[in-house]
């Protein structure tokens, strides 16, 4: 099971049409079990999975540091009165203590995951680093290189361009960790689970480069990920700009063509605040 | 209260900084109450929230024509403890008999609202006018114009560049209703809506534009709206088009530089299938 699979498609193309095999992003659920209880189901590519759940975990504020995780494991249950494309996926993870995780009955949101009316009071309670305390100098140039380096990585991933895009940058522009995935929200979280996995969080000192836009979501999960720059090739809500500027993290969008637009601490690029 | 609000922003361009503000698009927690019961919150740009609500139930299969509703109004409440900024916003909406929504605990989606390991029997089990039945044959040119349509009518509601867009279009590519929202899900609830209203549902010969990718979410409120083409200016998921197939619907993809691709149900489109 890769990250795309192969469907017949029919192209028109300056007015001729021809039949072919086209390569897609996977779309699969995937359930995330916390401590024997079902927590989640997420709409998913599929790689990663160990990673996206415990990103996730750290975005809910359950878990903060690899210590926090006793065990994560991805099973498969097979439903007896179903065919071989029914097997259900499921990261099963326990915690060293017993993980909170809130219930989310009856909530959506545009950017999935976080929602609901008092955003700006999750990230404030789940937050454990104060981003105020990160006053690392991110290079401009290193920023406005960001979308390329990125760009890069995914072309070694996958050619179905249907895939959101996350990169983790040093402040000096190298490239640490990409994920991919058709929601925005689950490339973040596999590159928050792999700095888990990897024992780096706060991830104090990095930056974050998304290949869409930037919803309020994803500015909470930089935060509580203790990530101080977040950067999006495109443009950012209110919301997102209104959380990031309360939480002290540099927001950063529309990065291309050599430009980009600074939203909130301004600071870390060298910039008086506007 | 706008789809739009200023924020203060630093710009990059041309190696020169400069100060201003900028539109973004508002995103703002919508509740939505069923018979007195809250049953989802949604992060949205803020118009067309009745349209939205009533969009997302018929998604939800919980009413499919006008007369399922008795009243559908937008209130407010203010919580005595919060600034100004803390005024909650809901729309009430009431059936003739009353509405089944179904529980959605734990749930999240790449696309958000509909998710799960069984998409294509939700499907199955809530759209009310088989697909097969609709016999349109729709215009490739037309078809291949529909995204100029939807972007000169997204001009005219909005500069902020994070809006996602979905246009209701007839057979002959005539622009019936465009939409926006910062989730692509949300633009559709809202065009959806608007048919119901209108009175127009099931929206048989109708096409449906997207401005950004087609996920199996927008498939499944597509099919449950009885619109025979979906067509997007991007890439479909796996997930999208089988879900498409099981179902009836043409689905097309990357409708761009005239050309665009062919995923499902050809024949409305001339073609014998793949």
């Amino acid at each position: 099971m890769g990250s795309t699979e192969r469907r017949r498609v029919q192209h028109l193309r300056d007015g001729s049409w021809r039949a072919g095999p086209d390569a897609l992003a996977v779309e699969e659920p995937l359930e995330i079990e916390v401590d024997g209880v079902p927590a989640s189901t997420t709409m998913r590519t599929t790689d990663h999975d160990v990673e996206l759940a415990l990103g996730w975990l750290v975005s809910e504020g359950a878990i903060a540091h690899r210590d926090d995780v006793a065990e994560a494991k991805e099973c498969f249950e097979r439903d007896g009165e179903f065919e071989d494309d029914d097997v259900r996926r499921i990261v099963q993870v326990r915690g060293r203590l017993p993980l909170q995780v809130r219930p989310r009955l009856h909530m959506t949101t545009s950017a999935c995951g976080v929602c609901g009316s008092d955003l700006i009071d999750l990230t404030t309670r789940t937050r454990r680093w104060p981003l105020t305390d990160d006053d690392t100098a991110f290079d401009v140039d290193a920023v406005l290189a960001q979308p390329e380096g990125l760009l890069v990585a995914q072309r070694g991933f996958t050619a179905s361009g249907g895939l959101h895009a996350a990169g983790l940058f040093t402040s000096s522009g190298e490239l640490l960790c990409a994920r991919e995935d058709v929601g925005r929200h689950n490339a973040v979280d596999k590159v928050v689970g792999w700095a888990l996995l990897e024992d780096r969080i706060p991830l104090r000192g990095h930056s974050l480069q998304v290949s869409g836009r930037a919803s309020a979501e994803l500015v909470h999960k930089a935060v509580v990920a203790g990530i101080p720059l977040l950067a999006s090739v495109s443009a950012p809500t209110t919301l997102a700009v209104d959380l990031a500027r309360e939480s002290g993290l540099t927001l950063v969008g529309f990065v291309r063509d050599g430009g980009l637009n600074v939203y909130s601490g301004g600071h870390r690029l060298g910039l008086a605040e506007a």
